[in-house]
């Protein structure tokens, strides 16, 4: 079957701080109109910072698009045109103060393919120095450290909601415990 | 830290087909104000159809946000109010032809929690029978079938970048391996 669909106008309804919002109008593999609402965001990227005592590092932050305080991986907006891994660097000291001597690329994650253009890159970062953490001035995180392994149930148990933390502690998870071997 | 910010005024931007687009007046936790854009949607389900051989069901489905064909389990957005075990079961009956019999809550899943609101539901589903597909006239869209432990590895080696299939092929992988063997 033909999946393909094309564009027959790009529309801008919103072009604001994060996000711009088209609502297009495009062709499907039938040769019928449909409309197609996109969210266009610049990208980011998560780091999974593990210790030496193989605790993870996170962060308590209010999101809100859902009203609450979600525990999260560090992570943040790529700059435009900025390189995702030296983004991660930044984020994560400006976040928790720390930097990273070794850096694995996790991965690309989609979080929502119906509507939005975002890829977040995903690391596992190791070898941890810890200087002094650099919020912006009207940046509000609590940080603190879980072991991998609680991290990990915890994700299992449905007590971790945000999406990119739960695919990049899995993939850590894996990747610490000896899912490679096979590789 | 007080992480909690406030909402002083919500303006919508655009309500559209699927998404509502809002860019409200909003007071960080130190008093000073704000912007927060924010994606509204119904929230969604995806549900992971795992065969008696150990075989996933999957779609190949172009999305437009990317101009790509994704591959990604079943997925499909809540009708207002809908309870999401039956949408995931109209889903999987509509895109794929197969009903199930069991069916285990995997987890929710916030896929992007900086700008949108949506929700999605995760859930294995067992005891498979396959009657007809009933694909939407505007629906278009390619099943077949991986092996779970291929699926594994597609997702640990970045082969599969939808977040929300991501999550729940690992998630799948361990209920169904022994991970929660530990519980």
């Amino acid at each position: 079957m033909e999946l393909r669909e094309k564009t027959a106008k790009k529309n801008y309804i919103y072009k604001g701080k994060i996000i711009n919002v088209r609502c297009d109008d495009a062709i499907l593999p039938n040769g019928k109109p449909c409309i197609r609402e996109v969210v266009e965001h610049p990208g980011g990227v998560t780091i999974a910072a593990l210790t030496e005592d193989n605790e993870l590092i996170f962060e308590d932050q209010f999101r809100y698009a859902y009203m609450d305080v979600l525990l999260e991986l560090p992570a943040g907006k790529l700059e435009k045109g900025e390189d995702p891994l030296e983004a991660g660097k930044r984020e994560l000291l400006e976040e928790t103060g720390y930097t990273a001597k070794e850096y694995t690329f996790l991965g690309e994650f989609y979080p929502s393919c119906g509507y939005t253009d975002e890829i977040i890159y995903l690391y596992l970062a190791k070898d941890l120095a810890y200087s002094a953490q650099k919020l912006d001035e009207d940046e509000f995180v609590n940080v603190r450290k879980i072991p991998l392994e609680e991290a990990f149930g915890m994700v299992m148990d449905n007590k971790i909601p945000d999406g990119k933390t739960q695919a990049a502690v899995m993939k850590t998870y894996w990747f610490v415990t000896g899912g490679k071997s096979d590789e």
